[in-house]
């Protein structure tokens, strides 16, 4: 990649290098400040890792006149031309000074292994302002600090604490926040023999943040497969955005820890307490089509069974096992992931009998028993057919048993599975592997040729569920819909509770349904009004100390006439001395509770929920960020515990889902298009055959 | 254990040997039909396995004079003085004529290890009764047919096709129904250095029943903790009674293959169309304080972590690791289980942190960060601490990094567990292993010494959430209560559906209250008989055609005066001609679904849920086993995921739930007592603070 780049003439200035994380991934010169030869130091360390680097790496360092024979200079600025990437291993105090001079120099970029920044408290905070400061005066990009360093693995460029030189020649990008255990998955998955395009170490994120590394990785050729380990996720409405264009494209798989301290957010009306940051995050990653993984391990099994196969264009798995107990368990598994094992054609089983034992069976899980004699035939010959029959999606060869997990059956599959590839047979195949740990190699030649074997029928359901669901949702993501504008005319909000009246004003700006209703300052007017409503009626008390009317019987339904209307304001009126009465056509449907928020790190999201006893008991609601599409907001709706009650079930009425969605989507309107909303509630919804009406509604303004 | 057996004179006949199970692990002479010394044939491998056992083993073949230089016998007739046990591996259709013999012989036992029977199809299964008829003529009872054989690791005795002297010396006893994949989990569970007890391959289950290995189990001190993986559980109620007298004292694991096929049984009335196995199983099994594990693996992890440590006393979780990512992980995953990582008390901080380095935490996780020279001296300490503080009930330290997963550290966390273990300190300690294969034998080294170590986060957590529930469940699971007699003076009740006073009677038989409830003829009889209970009343059609009243507009409810009760009785007998009319007092509380079902596996089980859209759309039940003790009645009603509606959520009434509790026991009772009742549903029963009452009922007797 830089074979016409890689020797410079030293001293003689290049007219346009890289910038940014092209600076970080693809230098030309690099320095290494803090370098030595003495074992045991990390600058050494990374003097043997950087070796490998086909273009020029320059030692800096003050304490020695040589590295391993090489003159060094004792600051950046005594470097002769020009450099692209600083890698920083010095003690942090000095840090800040390296960076002045990498800026004054002209350096495009450092990755700054050095710990005792803001991770060690307030002091190590302000030297690492201190440093990004300095860089940021040369425009120099910083990685890190406190990190374990970077990877190209193709060029190769190892400025990463992990030995070795890297493999090349994989699509698997890593990103990882967390210094130990992302060198951990990252050595871990090099047993497993994955092959890693690029690696990445956040540390502390004092310069770059995730949503640019997402950005910089999308556009790379090389990163077909992208793995993101996150502690934290500040700018997560970017990079969201940026994973929306992303995955239709390449999987993006994320790894976010830190999910059980999450939902601690003070609850300060009924949306807001049902939101919480995890479950509106995990919303977000699920709308752009991230695949988000429990754990780091789980993070590059996803990612090993994507990057060498196709994704499964369907739910649909054929297993191949000799072991019916393995292909059982692996069934129940794989139905637990939202899969299917679906019974074979009469057809291609009488195909496939024709060639298995006489007790085998055909079905699906396809089990040939344990014919060991025929296991290198048969394994080979199951996965090619099942492959190319149409019938299955993917392909799950159980390798069992000692002669199924000998090199004959390893090879045999390796085979078909490249013709497969070769053929553009759009079916993966992942290999479970449940075999003692002396077979190990065989597991490694199938992984080295790209077929990924997953350790027990665990970690191939999990992978395979993931692999399906990237398969489905990278057609599902589409371009967001725009935002749209604000409404003409519509002055600032003033800050506090919107009145019912201009509340529903405003919800009628963006064609959100709310029941025909009136203010009224007395009873007399209330029954007044109710006679122009039209009966029966429902009374409520208005007033601004009553957030849920309904908790303290400040609602009246059922009003059949003047008297009753009469009777009712006036109580209601002497409920909250001060207040109002709102009065309106008594309406009735399935209720449905939908709510606009604006979440600290994903901006303005909107939830739905069933009204009743599911949200209120169970917190059955789910959320989605705004603006939605019509598709998206209608699948949110789908994703409901409960959605089958708004389907007419045991005799209930199908809602009008379409006329629900263009609720949800219009709430999501509201709150991109007037950002002083902070928060909006229509609790609840009623939701009939004949579309949905907001029969009550809260809009909230926050202060400027 | 054999020491004085293990010599009794040939054709010498012993007074009294071991029967049943005892002949199968602790047979003082076994035969081998089908001995051979040709290598390649089933006959070898067994001879070669069974050189090992401390008794004598007599080669039983008609093909060959001698086998390995020992004489053999043409048939088991002809083998002179008393065999306890036969192991077969003798093609199928020989086998029935070697049962024969053993029948005829006196041979307590036989293993048969031959395949070709039930599981191929009607002809074997002919085969497999025509077998089974010849042994129990003489009283043999028979393992299998179509295993993989038997071990009992301590003798040792060998009689399987897995390869070997077993080791002995551990607690873990695995029974399998599944041949290939329960080998596979016993070969890798060596893998692991797992130490078992004894090892019995079910097959096809012909004779013996899981609830009698079970039974033998429980009484066998050498089996520490007992792992069943299984795929059928015909013999459900049995085994689960024999479960709930086990558990108090050693952990029952069970592994049940097939979940997602289950479930599909045909729907006949509310209650039975939310039941299905599954559920019944599962519940069965919670109640008698059975862990299921979800697969093989993860049955053997937890039987590791249970076999070597004592079972965690709570929930309290102490995490050790040199990696905050890791560490976050794994409290996130050990939430996900229902533990707590609870932040350690400001004394036992600042006693840790005086030993730490300046920039650790000692909250908890301890993340004592990456000093990787002082990992060695750490982790014991550490361990040793945080175990010994009764702030928490179980330790993990996290092994990752190369310096940590180094024989320094494994010896030392190893020590510190031997003190604590030496000490009584009744806290387990499990290791997390994240860590590459080259570092494998030091895990190896932790394992053989009894501390457990779990691959990644994932397995760690799982196993320690299992452990928890088990060291809770063991204190649980009481004695059952004993079964009611059935009511003194009732008839057998005839088939079909009760009429409501019959129903009602036999409900109060069991003190089940009743809304007060007449049945009549006539319009006007339903009104006069509202005005004897007094108004408002609910009337509802009566008819055996009409199983779900509110369905077809059946039910009217909120008659308040004679004409309502008598207008709506006329058109509630119009709409069912030939039908009657039940006039209610309409009571009024929290509905709630009770009924009882007889479960073909595990016979007399309860249902409860709540009514409306959580049974309806969530199918939001439970089950349990009858009879119910009281405290496993309210632990029933607490499972249900809309529990808080009961307890006074969002300004809904607190119901008495001790009463609730006691309907529950009492549908159990009456299922129990009564047995030609089929099923029985209570729906909706209505609970409030002041009680429960049934306002709807039936009850299905069964055919004789």
């Amino acid at each position: 990649m830089l074979t016409d780049l890689d020797s410079p003439e030293q001293g003689e200035p290049v007219a346009a290098g890289p910038v940014g994380l092209a600076a970080v991934f693809e230098p030309r010169r690099v320095a290494l400040v803090g370098a030595s030869d003495q074992p045991g130091k990390m600058g050494e360390l990374f003097w043997r890792n950087l070796s490998s680097f086909p273009g020029e790496v320059i030692p800096v360092t003050a304490s020695a006149a040589t590295v391993d024979g090489r003159p060094a200079y004792p600051t950046l600025s005594d470097v002769d031309g020009e450099i692209d990437l600083a890698v920083v291993v010095v003690p942090a105090p000095a840090v800040p000074g390296v960076l002045r001079d990498a800026a004054a120099k002209g350096v495009r970029a450092a990755v700054v292994i050095s710990g005792g920044f803001a991770e060690t408290g307030p002091e190590g905070a302000r030297l690492q302002d201190e440093m990004i400061a300095a860089a940021h005066d040369g425009g120099v990009r910083v990685v890190g600090p406190n990190c374990f360093g970077i990877q190209n693995c193709d060029l190769p460029l190892n400025a990463s604490m992990a030995a070795g030189e890297p493999l090349g020649g994989g699509g698997i990008t890593l990103a990882t926040q967390s210094g130990a255990y992302g060198m951990a998955i990252y050595a871990l998955g090099l047993d497993e023999r994955t092959r890693f395009a690029k690696v990445y170490a956040a540390g502390n994120k004092a310069d770059i943040a995730d949503a640019e590394v997402l950005r910089y990785l999308r556009a790379d050729p090389a990163s077909r497969t992208l793995c993101f380990f996150l502690e934290s996720l500040p700018d997560g409405r970017a990079f969201y955005e940026e994973a929306r264009l992303t995955t239709p494209h390449k999987p993006v798989i994320v790894a976010k820890t830190g999910r059980s301290a999450a939902g601690a957010r003070a609850a300060l009306s009924h949306t807001g307490a049902l939101a919480g940051r995890g479950a509106v995050g995990r919303a977000a990653f699920a709308q752009a089509g991230i695949i988000e993984a429990r754990t780091g391990l789980e993070m590059m099994d996803v990612a090993r069974a994507l990057d060498a196969q196709p994704p499964p264009a369907g739910p649909r798995v054929a297993v191949i096992t000799n072991s019916g107990g393995t292909g059982v368990e692996l069934a129940d598994l794989l139905a637990e992931e939202g899969l299917e094992v679906p019974e074979l054609s009469a057809a291609l089983q009488r195909e496939l009998r024709a060639c298995l034992p006489a007790f085998a069976s055909a079905r699906n899980p396809v089990d040939m028993t344990p014919v060991w004699t025929r296991f290198a035939e048969l394994y080979p010959m199951l996965v090619e057919r099942l492959a190319r029959s149409g019938e299955v999606d993917a392909v799950v060869p159980v390798l069992l048993q000692r002669s199924a997990v000998d090199e004959q059956v390893a090879i045999g599959v390796r085979d078909a599975v490249a013709r497969l590839r070769a053929d553009g047979v759009p079916v993966p195949v992942y290999v479970c592997w449940v075999a003692p740990r002396a077979a190990r190699p065989n597991a490694d030649l199938l992984a080295e040729a790209g077929v990924p074997c997953f350790d027990w029928p665990e970690r191939s359901a999990r992978a395979l569920g993931h692999a399906a669901r990237y398969g489905r949702a990278r057609f599902e993501v589409r371009p967001p819909r725009p935002a749209p504008p604000r409404p003409a005319g519509l002055p600032l909000l003033a800050p506090g509770v919107l009145d019912p009246g201009a509340g529903g004003a405003l919800l009628g700006a963006f064609d959100i349904p709310t029941v025909e209703s009136v203010i009224c300052e007395t009873a007399d007017g209330a029954a007044a009004a109710a006679v122009g409503l039209g009966f029966p009626v429902v009374a409520k008390a208005l007033h601004p100390e009553l957030v849920h009317k309904s908790d303290r019987g400040g609602v009246r339904v059922g009003l059949v006439d003047h008297g009753d209307v009469q009777a009712a304001a006036s109580e209601l009126l002497d409920l909250a001395p001060g207040g109002r009465v709102l009065v309106q056509r008594q309406a009735s449907g399935i209720e449905v509770v939908v709510g606009g928020i604006r979440d600290p790190q994903f901006g303005p999201a909107v939830m739905v929920g069933l009204g009743g006893v599911l949200v209120e008991v169970l917190g059955d609601v789910a959320f989605a960020l705004a603006p939605l599409r019509a598709d998206e907001a209608r699948r949110l709706v789908e994703r409901l515990q409960g959605f089958a009650a708004l389907t007419g079930a045991r005799g209930r009425e199908a809602v009008d889902l379409d006329a629900l969605a263009r609720v949800v989507c219009a709430v999501g309107d509201l709150l991109v298009a007037v950002p002083e909303v902070a928060e909006l509630d229509l609790n609840p919804v009623l939701a009939t055959a004949a579309g949905c009406v907001a029969v009550d509604w809260r809009v909230m303004v926050s202060g400027t």
